[in-house]
């Protein structure tokens, strides 16, 4: 009788990164066992990642239908009782609504759906059905954001008065110029991305890592996207300048054409006694600018920590993790939250982040469309 | 008689760093001697300031108007050829153009006017009265920026796609929120300052970098300003979103509450081969984003470098130089305007510069007056 | 019937960071399932940590000897096949030994042994058995290591002419100035640690540095070593001088007193057409320097890296891998070589490494109990 | 009547980059004016500077003696009070000398001179002819040195226990290995450059940042040289073991081969309670490592630094200084006592610094002659 919990995957097959990606993060810290899934639309291809990863054959399906129904048939404490889903976008939420609805956790990679309303859908069933649903807003398991958003909601900087957020990006200049080339990146197709490529890809991380360090909302935006191309039907870059509800300002800044950029999403946020920067690509730095003061640079693995930020390190202070240990923290959270029934706060981002991370996206574009005008989330 | 260039100059008394400022940048290249002026409205410190400085006291004057009255009446090969201005801004408009009118070189101090109206009839009278004008961008003159004007115009990142400036400082953070401590602040009395505050101060840097390094002219902005409390009539953070000639966007950002911070002006212009970043408080390292390579980090000092760049340096590779060198740079620019009567494009911000920056900040806060409208420069 | 690996892991019980590492290595790139071992000298801990671990309770032991025997009766095809001796120091000979003559693959932390002569009959040992001997210089796992023996070797730097390898710590610093304290670090014990404190633990990882990026060998060396206290018995910082073996002079520095320093190993190698600049604290980032060209800032996940770099890296440009991933591409390498019976050069630390570091810290001992005297290795 | 201090100049002449460093130097704080000299040994290039400088052309000489005598024979109000020598190395002992028995103040470039034994002779003398005597170890300037030495000597990192500099260029390189190209290097000729290159170059900067920022003196050293090649005379690469007259160890690092660095001098202090670490090619940035704390970043401008540091810097935080206004910190700190007859310890370096380096520089060479015997300085 195992104690790990029993953990199925949808998606995620061979070649897929995102697979190994969740599969790192979920057998890190030793709390979840992979027991089956359906991997791959062909099932040939399931079957040699369950040889290769050592899973019974019994556990692996041919679809998602399959998969719920064989699981389900199972007595309640042989049954996987969380799932991954790592499938294209725009299977989000038909598979999320199904699992909830038959009392399965829910791992979900990130678009939460294609639109806000699916995503309140999907918030009232995870209330309804008494499960937990984490969305794998993976920077939010960086030991030093979590420090971040313990240092702002203890009051380290005083009043938030500013926000800064970016995400840059390069890789999507290498296609964009050349309508050949674009055709190969499903990311600017609007049946396989849905509404958005850039806010919904990266924007929204931007916009995630605001409302979650600081704990603030963000009421109204108004947007300004680029195309750069009248026959490329989605944004590639933005910018939404943002109203906060404690009334100060702030900014998300995005790009996919902010060529040769590797993955710099930072936020700087600013408050009346101090402020505080982060970057993605240096993630174990947290650097608190403090009024009349000598900068402070913050490290993981020390005492003076929150206890938030010590539980999110696993190792001394000058040795290095990296971004599948923010994964495995947010999977860590999830498995306090599924033995215990209740969860720190921010330990993992949740349906209602996912939620709000939709209803920016359409602000967003709805700005823009209007010509840039002020649209409440 | 002397081979140095007859300076003058206007304010820049005994306790101003911009005096300090001036005189370093005037005397680095051997250039220039200062002969006198008025630098204080009590002529008792313009006396003491000649003592400690060696100035012939016949030079000196109690006020501006007597300063361009005594100098008329020397001898042209005697008198003073240019003179910089550096008094509150509310002057610069009159004094320059006094000056220009009377055929004298002008050095001014940011901002150049406090309208735009005035700075284009100083434009005219330039070019009328054929004197140069030098506005101290002081940014404009480190060799790093000069090496990335270089790179963008011989094409090394392609074409500009995406700008994106900054200008954050933390210093008006503890006075702003305690009503008696914000009167210090002359920034932020409009009879002293002008328009704007953060603007006209900073953001105006911001923007001129994006002209500067690119080449390109933003066409119309739309802006959104801070004024954090409702008896504080001047703007002290802000966002003004760019379109450029081009047909490219940008982001112009700008702060004095970011908490903290000391003087973060940066930009990034990405290309679609490449993109180079430039920070002002690590002024030697221009970083070379080239797609698909790795990072180059560009210092001073190298045959590599374009010829202009190599111009604006004076030790071997690193010996760091900095905010004295770069205005020394303009200074040494300007010189070779006055010997020659041409110049190297780009070696000093000059007058038109000035009429650019001004018609930014008016559009900014047309565009903040009319809640986020498109405004034309 | 598994087609991962069979592994099986000696100490690395329940509370050690140790047994996290490597468990986290062996199992992120699915080669390798942990089937049993002896976790701990107290059996109900061993018992807890596997079932918690879902192990077989049949495949764990209380003791090394019962493990050994207890696996021996199992078929081949059963058997555990590699052994990861995660025990304190002074055990890793005699098991090391055992396990190799009893034909498994072992995986051994550091140091291989207490002496040099160990060492050596450990090499001869797994050249008679014909099995494979990983030993964990985790260090050599990072991918940015790898691409710099791989530019080293192709001649990117040209003839290599000065070599200079650090690795500061300052953890000792609170207990050293106390006697009482000092009683608690069991590093500072000899029964526990061994001849050394300081090069055994941290300067022997600069030296394999060094070895494993050049290619080259030290031939002799000349060691300054600090016990700060004279009833302190083992050297807690120290500096040698070292000769190569193309002729060419380098230098290991190393300390455990460098006060507030966290885990700073960094190694900067010369040649006569450029250098190349690592730190571990920043492992992502290779410094390019190149004769009278900019500096070059490498970093994974590019196509122009060598093979050896590319494989070592799971996740695109910008999104950071730690030293769980550098471990992993160790176990990695390792696994190869179970597979193969062959293995690329440098995938992974073995036993000649062994050998060599161990020499190495007898020759430093040696030259600083000489005052300074030259000690070849 | 000037209340400059009147400076005279000997070499520096025309295309000399030394020159326009001391005429900047001197010029910024506004505390010289330089009157004339001997700036080159074609008189006819002395002329032309003096020339372009607006100095009186009774005041320039064509030999450093007719200097001296024309100097002499002005009443002592008129008479140039300090001199700046700026000529190759082996002139630096005998123009000293007649300077300081004649009553002029000497500021003198690095080496002070080519043995220790002269160097102690100029002691001698400066003391009995009542002069100030300043030796340009330009990094002393520094405001973060500065304050790097106000936080040692105020107990902020406890009792000093490990000191670490280095000194790395690469500049030899690309003419090392050619024996033609060797020959254009006038620092590799013992006739002009003395008994050492790279010590006696740079080296021995390393070594005064020790002393000047600790306090302690050095008592003894180790020293293995490089020379690359049989046939060049002088060390081009070297590390020093040091034994610190506190019982601590520390080590001089230092090469012109590490091919492609610049100017890579940095220092790291680590005490009792802390440590401390500076790097010359980012001047503004002292790093603070205290004991299970955050890293403080310490930069100039701020109230907290201490009263020597502060009088350091000109402009406010954010507002890169270089390493003229290093050198001109000293210029400043070499008036104070001219214009006092009493200085602050450590405004500027002084001939007991010039006394250290020279003993420093001869040990070092004795050391490696005696294949690193331990030698007193």
């Amino acid at each position: 009788m195992s104690n790990k919990i029993r953990l199925g995957m949808i998606g995620g097959g061979a070649d897929s990164l995102i697979g190994v990606v969740h599969r790192i993060a979920a057998s890190m810290m030793d709390e979840y066992a992979l027991y089956g899934g359906a991997f791959s639309v062909d099932f040939e291809d399931t079957k040699k990642l369950a040889e290769k990863l050592d899973l019974d054959q019994n556990r692996i399906y041919p679809s998602f239908e399959e998969f719920v129904e064989g699981e389900l048939k199972l007595p309640p404490d042989q049954r996987i009782q969380a799932v991954t889903v790592a499938t294209p976008n725009f299977l989000h939420y038909d598979m999320s609504k199904r699992l909830i609805e038959n009392g399965f956790h829910v791992i979900c990679e990130k678009p939460i759906t294609i639109t806000a309303t699916e995503a309140e859908e999907l918030a009232q069933l995870v209330d309804k059905h008494e499960v937990h649903f984490c969305l794998t807003h993976t920077y939010t398991g960086y030991p030093m954001v979590r420090e971040m958003r313990s240092l702002i909601r203890s009051g380290s900087i005083g009043k938030v008065q500013k926000v800064d957020a970016q995400y840059y990006q390069g890789w999507i200049n290498p296609f964009i110029h050349d309508k050949e080339k674009r055709k190969q990146v499903w990311r600017l197709d609007p049946a396989k991305s849905g509404q958005s490529c850039c806010f919904g890809d990266i924007g929204v991380h931007a916009f995630n890592l605001i409302e979650y360090t600081t704990g603030l909302e963000v009421d109204k935006v108004l947007a300004d996207l680029e195309y750069l191309y009248e026959d490329n039907p989605l944004d590639i870059d933005g910018t939404a300048l943002l109203r906060l509800n404690n009334g100060s300002k702030g900014i998300v800044r995005a790009s996919q054409i902010a060529t040769a950029e590797e993955n710099n999403i930072r936020i700087a946020v600013y408050g009346d006694k101090g402020g505080l920067k982060w970057e993605q690509e240096n993630p174990n730095y947290l650097y608190h600018l403090a009024e009349g003061q000598p900068l402070r640079v913050i490290k993981p693995g020390y005492d003076f920590l929150s206890e938030f930020a010590q539980d999110s390190v696993k190792l001394p202070p000058g040795h290095p993790e990296g971004l599948f240990d923010a994964m495995g923290n947010i999977y860590n959270g999830m498995a306090k939250a599924i033995r215990d029934k209740s969860y720190t706060s921010g330990a993992f981002p949740n349906v209602q982040d996912g939620v709000r991370g939709m209803r920016f996206i359409e602000a967003v574009l709805e700005s823009h469309k209007s010509e840039q005008a002020w649209v409440s989330l």
